[in-house]
């Protein structure tokens, strides 16, 4: 039974990898239809964003299942756990990669921001998928360095999503009360969706330094 | 050690709904600061999250030292899981609660929403408090006709914020940007609250009705 359990283990592991690999494909493509406005690219990512969650579902599902049945300690356990814990913001990540997918499809044949911000929205774009990117190399490499990293990425987008709000509620701005809602949205999903790899990301943090009971002490 | 046992997993159940309870006191307040332009009370959901978010944290942390020390099955550690898995979307909870208080003091004195939307906010505000309580009820009864009575509210909720964006994009609109922000962030905040809060009743129902595997079955 213990094959059985590693195998399993290492089954946790590499399914959280993949969703992190579909959820940067997701928002790269999703970035790119937004910026370019792409139409047949945004529809990839809509169609594609029930396999995440079906995968982030089935992680659940197993990861509860080895809590059941195998009863892991220690490093093991903790693998378990950050699949619970993180399942759902990966999921949520693509969810925000269809939401950016969907304004460029509503927008299209147009695109989404005006000229003024679309530099803006580029850079957010490409430090979305940055910082997708670098989650993906965590979970698989669990380097803490790449928290760091990850940590300014952040940064930097905030900065962006701050000097957003600026150019709509400056004097120059001409966008009509659309354009305000849709960079609003815009502007709000690529910097949550780079606040949920953080959280992820501080997860794993605890995964490699938890500070965990030894088993027998209860 | 079974006593032990029995009074942690107690105590990760009472934990839920004191939070719960928690996020449904920060809504009230959060709609109540919102609607009324209140600053104080804006000031005082602020100042109170810390609290739901060191609460959560806290309850993650007895969940995974019950799995490491006592390696709970069936229904024990279904508690457990559901525990883990809902704490984040409840601190999320109050973080929603928390931003829709900023957005009232940043106005202060005036109020966020201009007149002509004003009543569709105050049916969204009272209808997240009534789907925060209903939460809370569904945390301490496990009653899973609750979970429908949240559905049909959240999808009165859905409508609601559809009609926000009806109004905003429609010929009559008067706002400014800074109106037109506020509005679409106000909406997507109040959407958000009740999306989280079904999640949580989704997973609470699982740990109700959950198709479990037997331990010893591996």
């Amino acid at each position: 039974m213990r094959e059985v359990f590693q195998q399993e283990l290492r089954e946790v592991q590499e399914r959280l990898i993949e969703i992190s690999k579909l959820v940067e494909v997701a928002i790269q493509k999703a970035t790119k239809a937004f910026n370019d406005s792409d139409v047949s690219m945004a529809e990839s990512v809509i169609a594609d964003d029930a396999k995440i969650d079906a995968l982030a579902a089935g992680l659940d599902e197993l990861a509860i299942g080895i809590l059941a049945l195998q009863q892991p300690v220690a490093r093991d356990l903790r693998v378990v756990v950050t699949a619970l814990r993180v399942s759902a913001s990966l999921e949520r990540m693509g969810d925000i990669a269809e939401h950016i997918a969907q304004l460029a499809r509503y927008r299209y044949p147009d695109k989404v921001v005006k000229k003024v911000l679309r530099a803006t929205f580029a850079e957010m774009g490409e430090l979305d998928v940055t910082v997708a990117a670098k989650l993906t190399e965590l979970l698989a490499t669990e380097n803490l360095e790449i928290l760091e990293q990850m940590r300014d990425i952040d940064d930097r987008i905030d900065e962006l999503h701050v000097s957003v709000f600026d150019a709509v509620l400056g004097a120059a701005w001409q966008g009509e009360a659309v354009d305000t809602v849709d960079v609003t949205l815009a502007s709000r999903y690529h910097e949550r969706f780079a606040d949920h790899a953080i959280s992820i990301a501080k997860k794993v943090q605890y995964l490699v330094n938890g500070d965990w009971p030894a088993p027998g002490e209860g």
